[in-house]
């Protein structure tokens, strides 16, 4: 094998051994048998399933496999970002988007150089929101956490204070965006999730 | 939506939500940074990520998002079987495998039909290892822990008293015939690591 060869190689090593990183970055939603919260990686492995399973329900004919590589890639800056969740309060957007920035620099540039390119592209593809498959990647991203707090009795909403017009208005426009039928399913059981409660 | 339908999507919701016990399942390998074990949902994410990044060093030519499928699939069974370690000893491999049937005729069958089978034909063919995408997926689920185990204290090798022997044994083939060249990377790392051991 060439010097070169084993360079190349060595630099990919390097780039998957830092992913292991990703298993301890916490996210706030907790597994559905509320043992623990859940961290990103596993949160990865389960969207790409989400992906899988779901993709025929998207607004627009998707690339099931490619919309697989943007959610397996999405969360690796948080590595050195952290978890940003949707019901904080007060954190800055142009902060976060700085240090995930910078952190995709450093993280994707561990990888010989085309194929760092290629992953920061996936990254920034699934970021900007407007292919659809980064479209419906997004709103996986939301659904997913959706469906975990309506099992879990509330999950981050309860944590939270999240009233149901806030879930309606912080979840609804990106899964519907994603795919109409999906937020229909979904808008359901969070309008039966927030009737239980009342009864209780 | 017709009644058949929210049907469909309701075993597809059922089917997703199961899975999450996945991240509850505990393998042997540690983390890298050796906080705690590794689980098989972010083992599943983990070896995805290594088929984007490997797979131009497969044996054979591979498509690279079908070895992704294969690997995000592959445990999927350990919900109601478990893991098994390949150093664990005294385990019947007959009744592994029956109780993995099991699981996966449970677990797949709570899919409308059509796509729990595809999910089963996935499952299968990653562990016939007959196809070139099930052959370098298998060889890439020795690679990731064989990596995680030179990095932390010898991991499950040190745990289980395993020797440099049985290492190359017990990994070199199914590494080596998914991938000739990593294997060539990987036993130099073995090597490096027991050398390091004997200095100590």
């Amino acid at each position: 094998m060439s010097r070169l060869y084993e360079d190349h190689i060595a630099q990919q090593f390097a780039f998957l051994i830092e992913l292991d990183e990703l298993k301890s970055i916490m996210r706030q939603s907790p597994l559905i048998n509320q043992s623990r919260k859940e961290n990103s990686a596993e949160h990865s492995w389960h969207l790409s399933m989400f992906a899988l399973i779901l993709s025929s329900h998207a607004r627009d004919t998707v690339d099931t496999l490619h919309v697989v590589k943007l959610l397996l890639v999405h969360d690796i800056v948080e590595i050195d970002a952290g978890d940003h969740p949707i019901h904080s309060i007060g954190e800055s957007d142009v902060l976060v988007a700085q240090a995930e920035q910078l952190a995709a620099e450093r993280i994707f540039g561990l990888l010989p150089k085309q194929q760092g390119r290629k992953m920061l592209e996936l990254w920034n593809e699934f970021e900007a929101a407007e292919t659809p498959e980064a479209i419906f990647a997004k709103s996986l991203d939301r659904l997913q956490p959706l469906l975990i707090n309506t099992l879990s009795n509330g999950g981050t909403w309860a944590e939270a204070g999240v009233t149901q017009e806030q879930v309606m208005e912080r979840y609804g426009p990106v899964i519907e965006r994603g795919s109409p039928i999906l937020w229909d399913v979904a808008s359901k059981r969070v309008c039966e999730y927030f009737e239980t409660l009342e009864r209780e």
